[in-house]
């Protein structure tokens, strides 16, 4: 029985592009895992309701329901041991949840101030009304006003992701010479900008969209074939 | 035949202040290795002339020699697998590789910005003129303009450490559970401070501080109880 996977889809129902899911879509590729994805949009919080909570990615596997992408990437990892490696161990876990809290508290809130409005255009038609106020309510202003200026902004993103480069002079990937869930994390952030919007977040020979191209050709081309709003 | 560690010493030659070879003497304390601790000074380049390059921590092992604190923590753990790990596998020394470039990226430029005149006085008198020339060619400025205003600058440090704060709500370490060559490479930088400055750079109750605290007090204090300027 494939896993299910909610994820939140957009005016496009085949444009899935919210960052979280993407964690988890990857993840679960990465563990060669059979997935079922279920379109959810941002009224369905009914649809999700068994869950205990109102966001997606929710993962049903089974019996079991888990929600918020950390907790069900530690849930895949530990109930299939026996497919690839998400974290290569304990202190490999320990790093990547640094990781998701790097990307979260830095570069998710950055980007989101560079696209946000762009989103907007790419959420579906009952989903709008929801996006713009619940954003502008976190951001206490206008979705357009967010986004203003982002052309010169958009040095803040690149600037912030200089450890990013810093460790592509020498690896491949956050893991080293292989993928696993710390690439995910960021990607997930890329690809939501890339499945919502066409603002050049990066300059074209900057060595993290190598990063970022290696990556979505990762399972045949999970990410990079991904249908974009 | 103990590990011969060259570590940059002070004014007072007991107290050992390099972020980087403070990652180092960690490291060695992890992996449970005898080392001889040579005190270096900045004026000193041909002391280390024999490792081919003019900077401190240089490790020699038997025959031996290694330079650069990332090189010296993955020789380390590839000469010595039967210790306790520094990395815990392939995924974890590429992560552990991501943190440093956010340290030396990041965490250490900033931090450079707040304390670097007081560390001019924690250096041995020979060495001072060194010092403020290379650093003041550096910053384009005297160190005394580059520390001015750290009082309100001390902010965007506490700022730049907050993916830190958001992991720790969930793990006491970097690699989770137990301290490992991630937590040394931030510890270097903030033992770095410690040792030559008593500006406050944390709040009382911030949970870095009591990080910081954990990891000094680990292999019977050794970062806890090393001198001070």
């Amino acid at each position: 029985m494939p896993i299910v996977l909610y994820e939140l889809a957009g005016a496009n129902p085949a444009v899935k592009f919210s960052p979280y899911c993407w964690r988890i879509r990857m993840a679960l590729a990465h563990k060669e895992l059979a997935v079922r994805s279920v379109a959810w949009h941002f009224v369905d919080k009914e649809m999700i309701a068994f869950s205990g909570q109102s966001k997606v990615p929710v993962v049903v596997d089974g019996e079991r329901t888990i929600s918020d992408s950390w907790a069900i990437a530690e849930y895949l990892e530990d109930a299939y041991r026996d497919r690839p490696s998400l974290f290569g161990g304990a202190i490999g876990r320990g790093e990547a949840f640094f990781v998701n809290g790097w990307v979260d508290s830095t570069i998710q809130p950055m980007l989101s101030t560079l696209i946000v409005r762009d989103v907007l255009d790419a959420v579906a038609p009952d989903d709008r009304a929801y996006f713009r106020s619940s954003r502008e309510a976190r951001f206490g202003r206008t979705l357009e006003e967010v986004q203003a200026g982002r052309e010169t902004r958009v040095l803040e993103l690149r600037r912030l992701l200089s450890p990013v480069r810093r460790m592509l002079r020498q690896q491949d990937y956050f893991g080293g010479l292989h993928p696993s869930y710390a690439d995910y994390i960021l990607f997930g952030s890329l690809q939501w900008a890339r499945c919502t919007s066409r603002f050049q977040l990066l300059e074209a020979d900057d060595p993290v969209n190598d990063w970022f191209n290696r990556v979505g050709g990762l399972f045949d081309g999970l990410g990079a074939s991904a249908p974009r709003a």
